[in-house]
């Protein structure tokens, strides 16, 4: 027997979420037919995290052991010839036969996606969350700051968790804003003035975040706060006092899901 | 009657092209469709541009004429909430009744995305064509220079054309790389031996064409062509002969459309 570890990237448009559930398509089910269809054993991968409906990953983790006499680092291809284009191995190999990816300390980093214009832009609807007043991205860059370190985390997750303990760490909260490569579109002229296209074009903002564990639904809360700095029903000296509340109600809504992308996992050594 | 301009998006997956066809979507077919039901109308909008099946859009040009009293500017509103979510109108305003926008000087810039990596990226690889072996990337941005300028791009388009005269301008053409942001993947020791996740990291690879107007699928020939360049099969500095050979069988291979994105027009004053 040998375990293999899976880097899967999947798009979550068309998917009930990573854990399996009957009647319904997810990531771990089809990795779980196509592995054991590939392999003639009954395998059930054992997964770093579970993330909801809509949820995108590039650096999802998960492992399963088997019998194949197949290389590690072949896995990724064999799978890829079979699985559906909307999921992928990005990355496979062979690892020490007690690895277990929720058991072993790791830092996991989630980006969660505004797309700032009037409307959704097709070519990015799915991984995006539309947001059409202004931003003070500013006020939003002053808030992630609030939210590093060690805290008590309660406000800032679902209230249908039911951890013991609410407390993580983040490592690093940032934001990295990315204009839309547009041409200025001057045309149509009517009595001979030039139609600029926008006045500040359509941007893309990401929000970093990088931490121990998240709790259920914290990244997107986070980010749903933010939205709420930027947009100036929350100020940003009012995270710490949101963070003390414990309490729920004092943070954002939960922005939506197809928003969110796990990025990936560096585990200690 | 006045005359609107729509500046329309796209994500052409699932469509057959801009320009209608019997019996399939297209882009055209949509657009006039949706307009029509909206202002009790028989609208035909005149495109800018027919991108083939597969091709996206950010800033896609088309006029229509209505009796409506409707605002230049809030067709986009009114038109966005009825439009599936693959297309979408950025802007809409009024323009000269006169305003063609196949009659007028311009220029055009398109964009063509590789996907530089081992496998598709799930949330990608709608928008992007894999390049999975090396590429010399220097020697594709030494070929770009050769394509600038007024040439006859003859070699550069397909057979399929019957368009007189095969001259055209290339204003600027260039290849921008993003390195894809990700973590660095260390996990499942074996032997104690940090697993790297890759020596080089994915990137995107975005060549920009901009130009007075293009032969049919020329961008995608100058991409299949480049991408020989990268892989060593043509040297930057053959390029010059193979536009003087005035002979499609000289130049790369045509770049599968999913890699195409219309990025927009500017006209002139």
């Amino acid at each position: 027997m040998k375990r293999i570890e899976l880097i899967v990237a999947y798009d979550g448009t068309e998917y009930a979420g990573w854990q399996m559930q009957p009647n319904k398509e997810t990531i771990e089910g089809v990795l779980n037919r196509e592995l054991s269809r590939l392999l003639n054993e009954e395998i059930k991968v054992i997964g770093a995290s579970r993330t909801d409906a809509g949820v995108h990953a590039e650096g999802a983790v998960c492992v399963f052991d088997t019998e194949s006499r197949i290389p590690g680092e072949k896995f990724s291809y064999a799978l890829n010839q079979s699985l559906p284009e909307d999921i992928r191995i990005r990355k496979s190999m062979e690892v020490a036969s007690d690895f277990h990816p929720r058991k072993v300390p790791c830092r996991k980093t989630y980006r969660y996606s505004i797309w700032h214009d009037e409307f959704q832009k097709p070519t990015n609807q799915r991984y995006t969350h539309l947001i059409y007043t202004k931003l003070d991205i500013d006020a939003m860059m002053k808030a992630c700051e609030y939210f590093k370190g060690k805290h008590d985390f309660k406000s800032i997750c679902s209230v249908h968790t039911d951890v013991d303990n609410t407390e993580r760490t983040i490592y690093d909260i940032h934001i990295e804003v990315t204009p839309e490569k547009s041409v200025l579109q001057s045309s149509g002229l009517i009595n001979n003035s030039v139609i600029k296209y926008r006045e500040r074009g359509p941007q893309q903002i990401d929000i970093y975040v990088t931490g121990n564990g998240f709790l259920y639904n914290m990244v997107r809360i986070i980010a749903g706060t933010l939205i709420d700095v930027g947009q100036g029903r929350i100020k940003a000296e009012d995270i710490p006092s949101i963070l003390d509340g414990k309490n729920r109600q004092l943070a954002g809504q939960t922005a939506p899901a197809k928003g969110l992308t796990l990025v990936g996992y560096i585990y200690k050594k």
